[in-house]
Parts: C-alpha cells; structure tokens; sequence
C-alpha cells in the first residue's frame, strides 16, 4: 500500500486539457468564475467524475461534491480539491492542479481495487478566486456558513450582473443539500504561488496555517475639471490622492515585515478622459500578515494614512472592510499526515504558512484541514506565465494519495 | 461712436433660444457636432444672419460664413465668432456666446447704421469640441491647412459614422471655396473655463496667447503576481511605479509656475484584480506651459523622473509623445483693440493666457488674432452646471464690438 502511486501521465494529462477550457493567446488561461469557460470546465469535471464511478451532487452555491464510497457508508468522507475558476489571466495549475490530483486520487484507488474505510469526496468550489465577484473563497465560505448565500446571490460583477444569476445562467444552481457534517476532513494540494520552494530546491510545502487577509475598498472623491484652464493649486485630483496611498500602502507592508504583505490590485479612473482632471477614483487594498496583532495594525495605518492624504489633498475618501480573514492554524492530525506522506516518498519538504487565502481556510473553521504545496516557476501566479513541472505535480498527487489514505484507513483486506 | 453698445436683451435672448436647442433635463446641452441638434442650431444661425442682411457662405468643411459687406468691398473681412457644437453634457455659453456676440456686432451696426470699412465675417466653425470625432478645433483646423480634409472626412464616431457621410447627412457640405485670404484678422470671445476672473472679480480676460500642450502615452510594466505569497521585496509592481509617476507629474507641474499644467487624465491597470500585482499599467500625461522652454524644461522632467522610478522599483517603461503643440503669442496689434475696448468702457480687465485650446489657436497661425476671455460660474465647463451671467456676456461682447470696430476702421462720415 505504501509504494501505491498515482498515474503521473493520466494527471499531467488532465491538467493539459482542462487547461485546454479558457486558453489565452500567451498560453495562459482565463476562466473567471461562472463565465461560459468556467461552465466548460465544470462539465468536463464532472463527466470524469462519473467515468470514475463517482456520485455527483451539486449545491445551491454551485459547489461540485463527486463521491466515491468507502466500506462504511455512512460514515463522513474524506474530502479533497480546490476549485476550477481562475484569474483573468492565470496559468493553469491554480486550483485545477487540486481538483484533479484529488480525481487521481479515486481513479488510482479504483485502478488497484482500493477500498477505503471512510468514503472520499472530491469537491471542487465555486468562485474560490473572487476577482469576478468578490469576496474570494465563495462556494466554501457559503459551504462552511461563513457568508451568507442571499448576499452571496445579490454580489454584482463590474457589468452589474449577480452571481446568482450568472450560476442559473451556466446551470450550476444545484438543489442537492450538502452538509458539511458529511465531511470528516480536508485535504487541498495547490501550487505555492510564491518562491520560496522552488528557490531553496524543496519538493513539498507542508501547511501549517495561512495568513491573515483584510480586504477593503476605497472611493476618493474630487472634482472633474479642464486639465488646460484649472490652476494646479485649486485642483481636487481624485487620482493624485489614489497614487499618494497607493505609495502609502506599499510603504505600509514594508515598515511590517516580515510576514506581511499589502498590495492594490485594481484601480478604476473617472472619467478617465486625457484632458480632464479625475474627479474620482475607485481601488481595493490587499492586506496580509502572518500576526492578527501585527495585521490590525496595518488597517490602523491604512486608514490614518489615506484619511491624511485626502485631508491634505481637499479630496473625499470612502474606506470599507470587505473582508476579513484571521491568520489561521491547519489540523496537527491533518498536518501530520501529509508529512508523513511526503517523508515515507522520500521527498524534501519544510513547514511553511501560506500566504494566499485557499477554500483550504474556510474548511478549516469546521474541519480537520491541511495544505500541500508544489513549487511553482518563479513563484509566479495570477499570471500567463504561471508553470509547474510533471514532477512536482505528480510529487505532489502522491503527498495527496498518501495523506488520504491514511485518514480514510483501508481495508485490512485489500 | 464710443458710447456704441450691443442690445443686452437682444444677445441673452439669442443665448436662450439657442439652449434650447438640444437642451438636457439638467439644464445643459448636448449638441454634439453633426447631430440633428448641431443642425438646427446651423439652421437657426443662418436664419439670423440672413435676417441681419448677411451673404452667407458654407465651405466643404460645414464652416458657416456670414458676411457684411464694407465700404472696401474687396478687402479681407474682419472676422470674429467661435462654435456652436457642444460637448455631451454641456452649458449654453461654451461656443455659442462667442458666434452669436459677433452676430450682435452685425446686428447694433445695423441699427446704428455704421458703416465699417472692412467686411465683418461672423463665422461658425465646425466640430470644436471634438468630442465626437476627433481631434478637436476640426473645422478651423482645416480651414487654415493644419488639418487634411480627406483625412478629417474619414474619421469615425463610436458608432462607425464618419465626419463626411454625417456632415451630408445634415445638409452641410457646402461648396463655398472660402480662403484664408478673405480674412484680415479673428476676434473670439469665449468664457474663461477656468476659475481666475470670477475669482478676482474681473469682468475681462484679454488674452494675449494660449498655453502650449504636450501629450504624452506612457506604459509601465513590471510582472503580474499573487498579492498574498509574493514577498515585498520580490514585486515588481507596475501600479506602484505608475503613482510615483503619477504624483512626479504634480510635483513637475508645481515646480514650473507660473504658467504651468501637468496632469495624468487616464491611466489603466492589467489585469486589475484585486489579489494580483498589476503587471502593465498603461496611462496620460498632459503637460502645458505658457513658455516652450519651460514646457521642454517639464518634458525632460517626465522623462528623467519616469526613467529613475522605473529604474528603481525594477519596472520597463515605454514613454512616446503623441502631441506637441508650441505656446501661442496673439497679434500684439489685435490683442492691443481688445484691451483698448476694455479699458475704455471701464471695465475691469487683466491680460491672461489661455490654458484651453481654441479656434483661435488654428487661425492665429494664420491671421492676426485675439481672444476675450469673461468669467464663468466656479470655473466650470464641459458640464451641465457651466453658467455665465448676462452682465458678463454683454461686457464681453461690447469689447468685442469695440475691438472689431478698432480693427475694421469706420467711415469718418458715419
């Protein structure tokens, strides 16, 4: 049972043709969430599923659960994936690497007749990126009771679309009632989407936790006027004001290190016109750490930094919390489970902290959890040039395999 | 001949019924050239002219010209109007005052029986705003050879329509070969756009130039990345750069006053997600000077500041200039009856220059010019809420009489 390995040509395989759904000119993908791409992928997921021998249900949040039994049936399952939407411009590992490693997963237990004591459940969620719709990690934050799925529905895309229509436009308004009481544990292997493995050569990241996340949205308000006639000293430039905290939040993850991160992702100008002071400017502020003390700290500077600027800049400022997710510790169980996986393989691993959000820190509010992470090239994500190896990959499915089985127990028979 | 005034209620109530024309819920205008709205407004102009006697003329480009004849029938005419399209959302003076305070011209010499010795032309020229179809100043850009009219022909709206197929869709493809050298000189009166003579309480801007304008397309790009795993000191953040950049740009515009503008009007953000670095952020500058020296000083500016941020925060930058129009002097002699007009009325006055782009500044390339500035409400134009009050637009156009008369010579005997 220990020298049980997943078929590595079978996964790179699937990862080639789900890379296939939303391909970009540059070789990358676009797959955002609950777009005609992500439907695609969600079809072709769930038709290797059946081939598998899976029972599939899907939930009200369009969450993907494909079960395949165990000896005690009634027992909660075991339960691995991620999630099969991306970025507007991604590579092809984030989150589908997951959801079908954790598919190889049941067709290698199929393949040798293994039987596993608990059932498995391969899940993949819905919106896990949040860049179409925000917050992040939606499917498994309804999932785990986390939002609310009223307000979820009622989430409008920048086209003013909801996220419940775009789910009953796709199909993927499942009726199926999933409890996460049927669930005993989870399991979500994902690339590390930063250096640090590949830089020092290590094979396997063993999670222990993930930082802390606070999200906010910010409009400054000026006024638009004539870029020839309006004197520089009676402007009211919203954009000014936004590039002064955009260098301000920058300054802000520096002055926390380590373990912090504070970054603005999206910035929008109106009226966006070449000859006409802006007169509003809509962005977000991405902050992390490690420390909840240190990261509550961070908002403290946020918010008195931008309020100064504006104040100094005679401009209006909107500040809203968004979101707000607690630095968080995975299952020692759970954790040691994959590190036993990858030390019996004979794999390099380390203990590390994510530092993206993963549906992984949903779960484990209500669940037993751990993470596995691969190296990936240049520690890149949310970009076309996002690349992982073959053998980093198939390193991983095996960590994934063996952490599996070892919570699901085999049949002493088989 | 000195005492000579325009009828007030006669020039505020062509003001009035030319709003009209196009009026917006808001109390503004929307007579965007070509429209049905720019052709009843031409047809309403003409109606006037031909009631106040004038031969009127329309040239390939839809230019109005509405002549009243001099006692030197042949001598190039003293000419003095603006434009009487709009922006979308717009007040009634922007344009408009200017050509229908020419026409008051005619119409008090006609009352009064003075007979000048040059021709007066009241002229209307074509597409000023350009908001439609670009670049502005369209009409008096071609009537003074800076623009090809074949070239401006071709140009498109949004929706596919170009300049040519609309202007004979209105009516207004003339074939009345009017030259430049009919002309002996333009007068403009027009509001200010700009804050400064409401401000101080002065009735007249005499302006006596017009700012040079340098425009220019920047593109920083760095590298996409995830906003939680990537380390501070790893990012190479496109946005980060773009708002040193951003705020250099003010900081080059405070640094050259007097007479100086500098303005980032657009700027977007790739891939604009809010848990991704941006990679590429792509924006304007606008720069503009009363000096060309000061102006190129402001230039080497940008591009050694952009250079050394990039060059810093490990960014590519691509900077090109897209327009480079020099500062303006108007015609010492034209601008000299403006101010003689002023001060003999006893109006308050102060030379200024104007920080907008003209017909005026297309004509000045050709003919002696001058333009008369008066104040608008908070400096506001390009908007539903421009306002000027009638006292102010009588004094306007009083000193536009006063000038034109200056210009064209009257006959002793009258």
């Amino acid at each position: 049972m220990n020298d049980l390995r997943i078929d590595g040509g079978r996964l790179w395989d699937g990862l080639s043709r789900m890379g296939e759904i939303g391909a970009t000119p540059a070789g990358g993908v676009n797959r955002q969430a609950l777009t005609d791409g992500d439907r695609a992928a969600r079809d072709l997921f769930i038709s290797w599923c059946r081939e598998a021998g899976c029972s599939v249900r899907i939930d009200a949040s369009g969450n993907i659960f494909a079960r395949r039994a165990g000896r005690r049936g009634v027992a909660p399952a075991v339960a691995a994936g991620s999630h099969l939407d991306s970025q507007p411009a991604a590579g092809r590992f984030d989150g589908a690497l997951g959801v079908l490693a954790a598919l190889e997963v049941v067709r290698t237990l199929n393949d040798h007749g293994v039987v596993t004591e608990r059932p498995l459940e391969v899940v993949s969620w819905t919106n896990e990126e949040g860049c179409r719709f925000a917050p992040s990690m939606m499917g498994s934050g309804v999932f785990t009771g986390r939002f609310d799925a009223a307000r979820m529905d009622a989430t409008a895309d920048t086209e003013g679309r909801t996220f419940g229509a775009e789910l009953e436009r796709i199909g993927f308004r499942g009726d199926d009632l999933v409890s996460v009481t049927e669930l005993d544990s989870w399991f979500e292997l994902h690339i590390e989407q930063g250096p640090v493995l590949e830089r020092e050569g290590t094979a396997i990241g063993v999670v222990t936790g993930a930082n802390g996340l606070r999200w906010f949205d910010l409009v400054v308000t000026g006024h638009d006027a004539h870029a020839g006639p309006t004197p520089m000293a009676e402007r009211r430039d919203a954009l000014l004001g936004a590039a002064r905290i955009v260098a301000a939040v920058n300054r802000i993850g520096l002055a926390h290190l380590p373990g912090a991160s504070a970054t603005v992702g999206s910035l929008a100008v109106h009226p966006n016109s070449r000859n006409t002071i802006p007169g509003r400017v809509a962005f977000t502020v991405d902050l992390r750490h490690q420390d909840e003390t240190r990261q509550a700290a961070m908002k403290d500077a946020l918010e008195t930094e931008a309020a100064s600027i504006c104040a100094a800049d005679n401009l209006e400022l909107d500040l809203r919390e968004i979101a707000n997710q607690p630095p968080l510790r995975f299952d020692p169980g759970c954790v040691a489970a994959v590190r036993g996986a990858a030390a019996a393989q004979g794999l390099s691993w380390r203990e590390m902290v994510s530092g993206a959000g993963h549906d992984a820190c949903h779960l484990a509010a209500r669940l037993p959890t751990a993470m596995i992470f691969i190296p990936c090239e240049g520690g890149v994500s949310h970009s076309e040039q996002e690349n992982a190896t073959r053998e980093d990959c198939i390193a991983g499915a095996n960590v994934l395999l063996h952490a599996v089985l070892k919570r699901a127990g085999v049949h002493a028979g088989c």
